[in-house]
């Protein structure tokens, strides 16, 4: 994903290594402070080095320059960066692998950018009481190998799990592929330890399967984009490892008739593990990528698989579905190792249709999975509009879509209406009675949708939340609203 | 269940009815407000009937009395409510069905208590969305019921499923018998209308599947037990509706016993759709109200079921871990109706532990259900020390424990005796890395607790959140801090 490069002009760096440069006395105040609580090599002053912390992988989201880069290793360690924040009134940028779509990660000029990826440590799995014990560092596949061994599994599953962090995940909330059958990873964090943006360390939630004790604060933080505190250890519940999907694959003669057909899946009361939808922009650039053959006369392909003790009879049933909606073909896969061949193509999408014009946009829209029909519709219209290739992927078992927009970053005609119709299509979702947002975040990239979406009073109220905990305003500022 | 007689004397109420008697000026400038904007009938003042609001069926917990009871049926005249309450600085009291088991929804004196039982429409049923929209005086039953005929299945199952309601069973983020397999309350709630403090209304969440736009102010009010705002329509989520569960019952010599074989069954990776434990003394009990015959020499009862697509398949499996665990008799149900009649000893228990000594205290200690063994061995050691009849049900799959202390209200040192051990058992289920509550809320009940559990950084963080939604501090007050 991602190779959009960030519009924000790319500034000097403020800020150099201090061995090799003077800095005026704010940073070096800042510095000397930090180095009080912190090992020298946990201190990033390099401008090569802290210039690559500035941004994720969102693309039209202004990154400034960070002062510094520190890399923790223990908890203790994090309260000292924020006390020393506080005390110096520096902003705070939380950061893991910056795999995100949304900007949320993005250096604030002159900030301390803080990164959780050395704290990476699994310090338990339980599989009587079915958790695991992580700190924020840890990588997705990482944990999601560990639990395995143990029989058991963590479901959520973005697209970039082989890269990005637990932490960076609770930030944005995020889901993937599994979210159909499985949620996102919000269902996922029982309990928190949270340094707080005054340093002080504060542990929510529990370890048991239920507890009502209190406001649920762990959950505020899910999806607060590091904005209400650092998470430096979690509470992850684990499911039973199911038995591996299998999938089909049905190819349709129009986005419509795969949309009623994931209509009719659903109320028909199957629980798919995976229902995705590639339209037929995403499959032409995924053959055009891979060799891979997929059908090129196909207008939408829908990809179905089941984990349950009988998928077969599970794939027979939803291939019916399929057909009595109008799939010209139905494919079930043989086996697992063809199951996944499917889900290559899948997988594989986004990078195929980056590769279409070079740069993408990738949106992030939820609707009522009954709306779903009229959103890619929607879509279709916008492209058309705009002169412009929008290949639509999507989690249709969710109604959440991910437009496409490919676009010539080099041409600045085609880069506005890149963004106009990344808008439109938000506009659209809105509409629709869906959001803006279905697991990438609010980040930069969508702070004034966020207000379209959920109104005045809504915005003061989370603002009135991000006051309770963050009253000097230090903590990932400039995101979200 | 039920049945004790809250302490708090029962003083004289202050208001009667306009018609009847005078009142001082304040309560009758506070009446005039609230008749602007509600009809006559919406506004309780006889005493008599505003007395019967007092309190929900929690023991041991303070009750005021209250000034009015108004029963709105539009959100509007909930917004009318909060607006008179706000300029008058009148402590308001959202309440449902009463039945809550915490004091969450007692008066406090002077209050407004605000029954949300008249708004109770269903307003839409979604199979496609796998969605209801409702308000929040819709009774539990009744939407299981309205779901039910479109294949639909509505978890959250509260042993007062029958009388409660949905607005109460967020308030308290309430459980039930199902958790084990579809998790709480909280897990099906995806959006709010919410009345705030000074009468505004705001809507939180969403309607799809996904969403992680701003912070997940849904999750926040799902069990604030009333204290944030006023939920005045709740959009839930829905699951296709299982075949109906099949059951086994084991007997035990031991809990300890029967505690293994609940680790071997949750670390085997099953996934019942329901584990329960019953104590000798439980069973016993249930044996004396209901005749059912169920074996007295056991000293622990398991029951599970499973609805699954081939429940005697899996229950055999678990059968033969119960048998390894040392169970002495494991009996499965032949079918449906057999099943039924194994869970109707489980619902009678707390009816037959009341009927004990005339009066129960229900705790609701959440545990790892790794430590299960040493919550049921610790119980049994307070009711020794106290001289006690405890009874211990359990939600054994998950670690959530309702040992029942059984007493003669009328004999004050057996009052005594009783509190006493409630406490400590909580502070046990603490000491076992637990919780205070599983489902059944802080209220007024376990204020104190609420504060050792979540430490002091917690409280300020929590109170920090209530200050932000109702500054004033009139939405249920005295409740959680």
């Amino acid at each position: 994903m991602g190779g959009f490069t960030p519009m924000a002009p790319k500034c000097e760096p403020v800020i150099m290594s201090r061995s090799e440069a003077p800095h005026d006395d704010m940073t070096g105040n800042l510095l000397d402070r930090l180095l009080a609580g912190l090992p020298a090599e946990a201190v990033l002053t390099d401008p090569d080095v802290t210039g690559s912390y500035a941004h994720d992988m969102a693309g039209f989201c202004p990154a400034g320059n960070p002062a510094v880069v520190v890399l923790p290793r223990t908890a203790e360690e994090v309260q000292h960066v924020m006390r020393t924040a506080t005390a110096l009134r520096v902003p705070v940028v939380p950061q893991g692998a910056r795999t995100g779509l949304s900007g949320g990660a993005n250096a604030t000029e002159g900030c301390i950018v803080l990164s959780l990826t050395r704290m990476d440590r699994i310090v338990e799995i339980n599989p009587v009481d079915r958790i695991a014990v992580v700190e924020p560092g840890v990588v997705n596949a990482a944990l999601s190998r560990a639990v395995g061994e143990h029989g058991l599994y963590y479901p959520p599953d973005p697209s970039s799990w082989e890269t990005c962090t637990i932490g960076g995940n609770i930030g944005t909330a995020s889901g993937g592929l599994c979210c159909v059958k499985y949620g996102v990873t919000a269902e996922y964090v029982l309990g928190l330890d949270v340094v707080l943006a005054d340093g002080r360390l504060m542990s929510t939630g529990r370890r048991t399967a239920k507890g009502v004790a209190g406001y649920d604060l762990t959950r505020l933080f899910v999806g607060s984009e590091g904005s209400l505190g650092v998470v430096v250890r979690a509470i992850l519940a684990l499911k039973p490892r199911p038995p591996r999907q299998l999938a089909l694959a049905a190819e349709f003669p129009s986005g419509a008739a795969a949309c009623d057909a994931v209509c009719r899946i659903m109320a028909g009361g199957h629980v798919p593990s995976l229902l995705e939808l590639m339209d037929r922009t995403t499959v032409g650039a995924v053959n055009e990528l891979t060799r891979m053959g997929l059908p090129e006369t196909t207008e939408a392909l829908l990809l179905a698989a089941f984990d349950t003790p009988d998928p077969a009879a599970d794939l027979a049933a939803v291939g019916a579905l399929c057909e009595a909606a109008g799939a010209t073909q139905v494919v079930p896969a043989e086996d697992v190792a063809e199951s996944e061949l499917l889900l290559q193509a899948r997988r594989s999408a986004l990078v195929a249709l980056d590769a279409v014009k070079g740069t993408t946009m990738i949106d992030d829209v939820c609707v009522p999975r009954s709306r779903l029909g009229e959103m890619l519709e929607g879509v279709e219209r916008i492209a058309e509009k705009h002169g412009l290739t929008i290949g639509v992927v999507a989690h249709a078992g969710d109604g959440n879509t991910h437009p496409t927009v490919c676009f010539d970053a080099a041409d600045p005609d085609e880069r506005r209406r890149a963004r106009e119709s990344f808008d439109e299509i938000m506009g659209l979702g809105l509409e629709l009675g869906g959001t803006i947002t279905g697991e990438h975040g609010v980040g930069v990239l969508k702070k004034e949708w966020l207000a379209r979406e959920i109104g005045p009073v809504g915005v003061e109220m989370q603002r009135a939340v991000k006051a309770a905990f963050d009253p000097l305003g230090i903590l990932n500022p400039g995101k979200l609203f």
